[in-house]
């Protein structure tokens, strides 16, 4: 079952709004045994539209559209579905009472005089909205599937996940479809031409026996991806981890899964009883933010003293002033008290400290932008380092927090 | 000049890899005068690429492929384009020198047997890439301009940003093009049909006559967006600003202006001379993190005492247990002690605390998932509140955030 999202509006492409649509439903699609096969982001007008519709319904069983369904004049996708299926927009009591109850489950008013969402091209079918007051609408005509979802990204993925396995069901007759997935092979420390050229000639054909693989850059290293339906899970990765561990990749696997890093250390730091906490200085709260985007964090996780201004290095961590006249806030000495500070502070197991240069001022000849001292204090090691890194301040803010991430991940693995 | 974006990778449409080069060169190209009219994103396969370069062909001067130059078996954007070209694949000394000079720069020796980049289709130019060892390729025939970058993102916006203004100059004589932007006029608590139909009614109609008129819902409320060639930069704001003035909408415009809640924070705080803290446990420091993200934030921002742990909500924001015990840690009284000991032990002007639940688990009857208290103090007011969302735990994390950095917003503009 192949399926293509269509993206509706100007500000996608005016650079004034950043799509979540796609990617959310490129990681939602697989587990209903969908196939995503294109996304196309094209501007509110009437011609883009219908044309991406002829071209979209030539190549896959359902179109999914995004954006367009508001109350405002620039909203006009339900009335271009209208004329390029040849429908009247027509309302009945059943889609005025459908908007009614839309409305009052959030405790607000609704009549018809309000706005026209109660209209609808007629054979349309209205789709109920869990997170928002506009409608989504699904058709079926000639074997094809159409659902038309709001923009807003919490209406979007909801009424999807709400509606669309059952509108397969009803219309394909489809509920043995098998849900598909991937197996990562993460690696750190080689590049990619030396892994299938040098390290293990053969590697790309042995792994492609076992199912469909890409080798995806990252910003640790590069991740080696299988691809494959959800009944073959077992084999494939027992097949897969097998043919890593014969080879000399195995030495640079950090990973054999899908964790982010942050997901990794939480469920390391968990098994291993062990209790997390940070000081941070340029990646100003990221790393501690990551760390709280895992659920179940609040088990090993502490907290972070986020120390931009050194007098709260200083006086919350305790770094030495002479330190930081002598050596500068970025420096190793000043990453070590600021990780031993950390964690006397707050009281936990282990402890990493960040504090360097993000740009884009600040920098100077001997610590240029991108110069971040890293330490780390636990009971077996109380140490730092500088590392230097590449980018913009975001860029450097992300890399700084990952390099930290994976020296915790490190530290975590040498507690028995 | 009308360009399109066409991204090809297998792990982008199957929820691996998200894609970050669509949204960039849509803030990119408005600055050299090109508009994005259209962003594809299909798999590695040669009919999805050579279909939709039939496509775009027809609608844009421009295509910018993304993706699949790499070293591997399922970068095969090269070959393709060769293939569609019908040109044939080919290295000579220049290419030769090319990649060699690509590689030094990084310090790494590069040589033909390493890999295949010294080849290119006849007829096409190699491209330069600041940020790695993979070159891109460009080529015009027919009034059309093709740009072929490496998906990785510091790698593509770099190679754009460094050669398709000049691609542009050279292919298309077009030294003329007037870039164009936007102006949003920013609001908060009123919804987009009450804008439209109750409060101000014709007022699409009066900005629209201005320039062309977008109306976004955001996290916050709804922001009016109007775009425009730049040299009407004057006009257009002056006017759109005298419409909202003239207009009931304006009680509820917290901006006249592109900038991001934390970038306006900053930048006022700068103004007034203020300095900022928090004190953060469900946001996890993400309200920290954001402010970092500000160049320049070092000027006002002192810190933030991430505390996740109870035990450093007591020790370091000298939270009294009994609150704790008696009322919880999400409650009105703790959110505002965290406030109190943030702005105490940090040492700032104002400080905003964040205390909540986002989920999955954790909430109640009584504190459901979504529940936060943001308490504040500074030397105008020591106070908090409790109030409610809805999401996932992500989408929380970011709501809690906005309201408590909005309350920020608000204090600051408290100040003379």
């Amino acid at each position: 079952m192949k399926c293509a999202l269509l993206i509706i509006g100007d500000e996608l492409l005016a650079g004034r709004t950043r799509d979540l649509n796609g990617h959310w439903l490129s990681t939602y699609l697989p587990s209903i045994g969908v196939e995503l096969c294109q996304v196309k982001t094209i501007s509110d007008d009437e011609s883009a539209i219908t044309s991406s519709l002829d071209e979209l319904y030539k190549r896959v069983d359902i179109v999914i559209t995004s954006g367009g369904l508001g109350p405002t004049k620039d909203d006009i996708t339900k009335n271009v579905l209208a004329k390029y299926f040849a429908k009247d927009l027509t309302f009945n009591d059943f889609s005025v009472k459908f908007i009614e109850n839309l409305y009052s489950k959030f405790d607000r008013e609704w009549n018809t005089q309000k706005n026209s969402y109660h209209f609808f091209p007629e054979g349309f079918t209205l789709v109920d909205n869990l997170n928002g007051y506009a409608p989504g609408l699904s058709y079926f005509e000639d074997q094809k599937l159409l659902l038309s979802a709001p923009g807003v990204p919490r209406e979007f993925s909801s009424m999807v996940s709400n509606s669309l396995k059952e509108l397969i069901s009803k219309h394909f007759k489809r509920d043995d479809l098998k849900s598909f997935e991937y197996f990562s092979i993460r690696t750190k420390g080689v590049p990619e031409e030396v892994i299938f050229r040098d390290l293990c000639p053969g590697l790309w054909e042995k792994l492609s026996a076992i199912a469909k693989l890409s080798s995806l850059p990252h910003l640790l290293g590069i991740d080696l991806v299988l691809y494959f339906n959800s009944d073959q899970r077992e084999e494939v990765i027992q097949a897969a981890t097998k043919v890593i561990s014969d080879s000399p990749l195995k030495d640079f696997v950090w990973q054999y899964g899908n964790l982010e890093l942050e997901e990794l250390i939480v469920k390391e730091a968990i098994e291993k009883n062990l209790t997390l906490g940070f000081a941070e200085s340029c990646t100003g709260g990221l790393s501690s933010s990551k760390i709280t985007d895992v659920a179940g964090a609040s088990k090993v996780y502490y907290g972070s003293i986020v120390s931009y201004a050194n007098s709260v290095k200083e006086n919350i961590l305790g770094v030495n002033p002479n330190t930081l006249s002598k050596y500068g806030a970025v420096s190793a000495q000043c990453a070590k008290e600021m990780a031993v500070g950390a964690q006397k502070s707050l009281g936990c197991d282990i402890a990493i400290s960040y504090t360097g240069i993000a740009g884009p001022g600040g920098g100077s000849k001997e610590k240029p932008v991108g110069t971040v001292g890293i330490g780390w204090s636990c009971a077996l090691e109380q140490d730092s380092e500088i590392i230097y890194h590449k980018g913009s301040r975001t860029d450097l803010k992300n890399k700084f927090s990952r390099s930290g991430l994976f020296k915790l991940l490190e530290l975590i693995r040498q507690y028995k």
